[in-house]
């Protein structure tokens, strides 16, 4: 017998210009509502004041099963109940933990994104996927579950610092490789230098309707979703490599999620013009960005056969120790499950690292 | 918007006479399994030979985040991807962390249950449910996610204890006191002493068909499935406090489950008969079986506040503080959201541990 689960899930994502009022909008049916936000945030919102709210020290390093725990251990002494509400304010790691911690509390309560990164509001906190890192691989626990709303409110883009800014910008370009010429000119015309944060509202909108589109038709990620994936077998690889490989202290983060995705992006652009006949010039354009705005990559042709190691690890893979990637064959034309040979990717990286 | 997610589940419950050919009917597509079993149990299943296999020692001590991430470790090292199955054989503790474990590793692998007392037949291994305990509170950290399949092979009863036996057999009770008074009366006069396997078969059969019928038309428990609560209220807190109580050397596992849920049933039924007017006879049925088959309950009376402290920290209570119960008007009529007051709740373990 097949038995459907229907999970309704309302994946509303809201730009908003008064975070007060969308909160009304949104949560006020609960009675019962808990905050988890990143502790170094200024939380000057009415509608929370009052609210029992837990502060966290975030990193990527600090993406485990530990800070999961400090969450239900929040939930379990303020007496959360199934119908309550977790209030998730911060950037992505926040967000990806705090959804898994409500998702599993109790076999799942609802919970809210507030985004407070461009990163966090182009791509985690939108579209179902909650986790954690577990053996120095990349959300390799967790659950597709959605939130009941994420709140996009841009004024917190006003005190973002410029790489966090560039690191949410990468996975924007990645969405116009995604979805043609048209989003893909229009991103790399913005000008990066001015970080206008009025004049990124129209990309955000674009970047965001692309994705629930792209989630709506796949959420569990089966076959199309499998699209956003470029730019990330490479990318986590580098991501993971990084939390190994720097100072806990000097660089609590590593690589910025959305650096270590600019680097893939590149790597696989070099792969789908070789191996798909792809143009050279989106390769160029975001090459001649990564020159211009995010630097070079810390890794060095040594790190080659570790970062190698770590890709046939990859979650997304189908079978143990391929490499499984999303390539294009053009601007807006995405392949999924390309399997590339360890050579391939060593020719990629030899690229990436020559630039 | 609302996104509806469709999570396909082959909710295949089958009983086998050849738990060799049944598997091979089952799993026979993946090309990566991985098993989980009791360490106390003898595996002899030829379509097992060969693949990877965790031995666990099980309790309901040991139903703990530790457990689980065990289960994640051993997934790891094997390389398992997400198009692995994990096989889970053992009771209801294992299947239900085995399931935890599975449906979060890289956000959900398939798994397959093999059952090997009545009780995880009858109950555990199938509906969906999995998770863990946390904070000495019963599955308190969990998802819904059904296994590809529940294997239900008769054979494994010959070596079960006689009390994991009737442990079991207060499940099945409770699913009498659900269905009505065919199946009711049925289970009353089955011969508990003669412990015969061949005849409990088609009472297991009637179970899994009503649980089943239950779980299709409500699979997240928003309402009907709320039903299969009954007697878990008063027996969930009665387990928990066996769990704080007991010493750990001499009862690893506390008060088993089974018991737990009868010594809630009459608890219950008695709330049933003096608040819904229910008669008093499956009271006294219950109680009589409870005399001469299970034994009276450890607890003492003074344990009577520590008990509505931990039912009104039940996970399954919608408001924070109340206690929430099933109870029935009349066999084969239940009333689910019953708000029970502390009075009501201490007058009902007065008349339990009066018998």
């Amino acid at each position: 017998m097949r038995i459907w689960f229907f999970c309704c899930i309302f994946a509303l994502v809201m730009l908003c210009n008064d975070i007060h009022k969308a909160l009304c909008e949104t949560a006020r049916n609960y009675r019962q509502i808990c905050i988890v936000a990143d502790q170094n945030l200024t939380l000057d919102i009415p509608f929370l004041e009052g609210f029992p709210c837990l502060r966290l020290f975030v990193s990527e390093r600090h993406k485990s099963i530990e800070m999961v725990a400090q969450i239900w251990d929040f939930l379990f002494e303020h007496d959360i109940t199934r119908n309550g509400l977790l209030v998730a304010i911060g950037g992505g790691v926040l967000t990806d933990v705090a959804g898994f911690a409500a998702s599993t509390y109790k076999r799942g309560i609802d919970y809210l994104n507030i985004p407070t990164t461009l990163l966090a509001m182009v791509d985690a906190s939108s579209g179902g996927k909650t986790g954690f890192n577990y053996h120095g691989l990349k959300n390799n626990i967790g659950v597709f579950s959605s939130p009941i709303a994420t709140l996009i409110w841009p004024q917190w883009l006003h005190t973002l610092p410029y790489r966090q800014f560039l690191s949410g910008y990468a996975e924007m370009l990645k969405t116009g490789l995604l979805e043609g010429n048209g989003l893909w000119g229009q991103l790399l015309q913005y000008d990066l230098d001015t970080m206008d944060t009025q004049a990124i509202v129209p990309l955000i909108e674009a970047c965001l309707a692309s994705k629930e589109r792209i989630v709506a038709a796949d959420p569990q990620e089966k076959g199309l979703r499998k699209v956003l994936n470029l730019g990330h077998t490479f990318g986590h690889a580098m991501e993971e490599l990084s939390l190994i490989a720097t100072d806990t202290e000097e660089k609590p983060d590593g690589l910025l999620h959305g650096y270590a995705v600019l680097y893939g992006l590149i790597a696989e652009l070099y792969l789908s013009v070789i191996k798909l006949g792809c143009s050279k010039e989106p390769l160029q354009q975001l090459s001649q960005l990564m020159l211009h705005q995010y630097g070079r990559p810390d890794c060095k042709c040594s790190d080659r056969e570790r970062l190698i190691r770590l890709m046939r690890q990859d979650k997304k893979n189908e079978h143990a120790g391929e490499i499984n990637c999303t390539l294009i064959q053009s601007v807006g034309s995405p392949v999924v499950n390309q399997k590339i040979t360890p050579e391939e990717a060593e020719e990629a990286l030899d690229y990436l690292f020559s630039l």
